[in-house]
């Protein structure tokens, strides 16, 4: 299977500026990329990237600049194989989380993300397109029954969890296994228990 | 297996306070409870219920006033066959999800909360006992390797989701599939899209 990791190269993580620097979070986005891809990488498909500029990374890189959702639909007009299509943020990816998504049947394959959106993609159909606005999960599932195509949902937190508010910080510190999770521990995050709840706070 | 649920009868849910009355949160935590109970019933495993207090619902059911940790031990250390502890709050819980969690081999089986707690512990092992004060996932991990028990944690984003903070209703909106989401949608709430972020808002 095609396994395609959209990027934005530029700006990422905004949602993280309270909490990281704009080239912390800079740093940080790379970093989980990498993870993202390693993670793929031990499975056994072939992976490329579709990022919004030129990026040097272990990986044929395709450079587009519009939306997410534009480009994304390009890559699927054009695709004549099965398509994956995997968020750049899943910092909790796992060879083994990914392969249960890769080996599970349907037409089309959801994990849904956090919140509402959608982490990954698995498209066996030929006209499946994404919309990434809004509420995309329901989006997606809408789209997938329009078509009439044979939809399966992967349950799992690892692919649920996109790494992009101070929150998610902390399911990172815990179960991370990468250099993402090396990157917070190295930049002083450490958890702190308060009031029964457990929080990933910074040390000056 | 025996599955034991721990309930908190009195004041459950405060850190719904800011959107849910104390009486809405008490019927919402019992809604919650009855779907949680329901999905172990359609699973092959004798259910019971380990509550603070005298309760009506169609499972036995132990009062132990104690704190949960110490009520739970006590089932530990009496228990001569394999015991899981399902947590009350798990709204978003699936007999398939369960039936994954059951089937897992290992002496201490493990879904974290998100946040760090421990959503769900099976036991094979007579000598574990849990702890569900701080970061307890990390604690059970430590608690499971001191004792030199094999551990295996189950990615599973049904059964890591407790639904106790607001952002999590949105969870329970999207991805339920019982009472609970049925009461949430009567109680008013429904989703918005604000700054391409989604939310369950409640209309007045």
């Amino acid at each position: 299977m095609r396994v395609v990791v959209p990027f934005a190269a530029r700006e990422p993580k905004t949602r993280l500026a309270d909490v990281l620097t704009p080239a912390e979070r800079e740093e940080f986005s790379r970093a989980m990329l990498g993870d993202v891809l390693e993670a793929i990488r031990e499975t056994d498909h072939e992976l490329e990237v579709l990022a919004t500029a030129p990026l040097a990374v272990e990986a044929p890189v395709t450079v587009d600049e519009r939306s997410l959702t534009t480009a994304v639909n390009e890559v699927l007009a054009e695709a004549i194989e099965p398509v994956a299509i995997v968020m750049a943020d899943l910092g909790l990816a796992t060879p083994a989380a990914l392969d249960r998504l890769f080996d599970t049947s349907g037409e089309v394959v959801l994990v849904p993300g956090r919140g509402g959106g959608t982490n990954t993609i698995v498209t066996r159909h030929p006209d499946f397109r994404v919309d990434y606005h809004g509420t995309s999960y329901l989006d997606h599932l809408r789209i997938a029954h329009e078509l009439g195509a044979s939809v399966n949902v992967v349950d799992s937190h690892r692919l649920s969890t996109d790494v992009d508010e101070p929150d998610e910080l902390l399911e990172l510190y815990l179960h991370g296994e990468g250099s993402a999770r090396e990157w917070l521990v190295e930049a002083g995050f450490e958890p702190t228990v308060q009031e029964g709840r457990t929080r990933l706070e910074r040390s000056e």
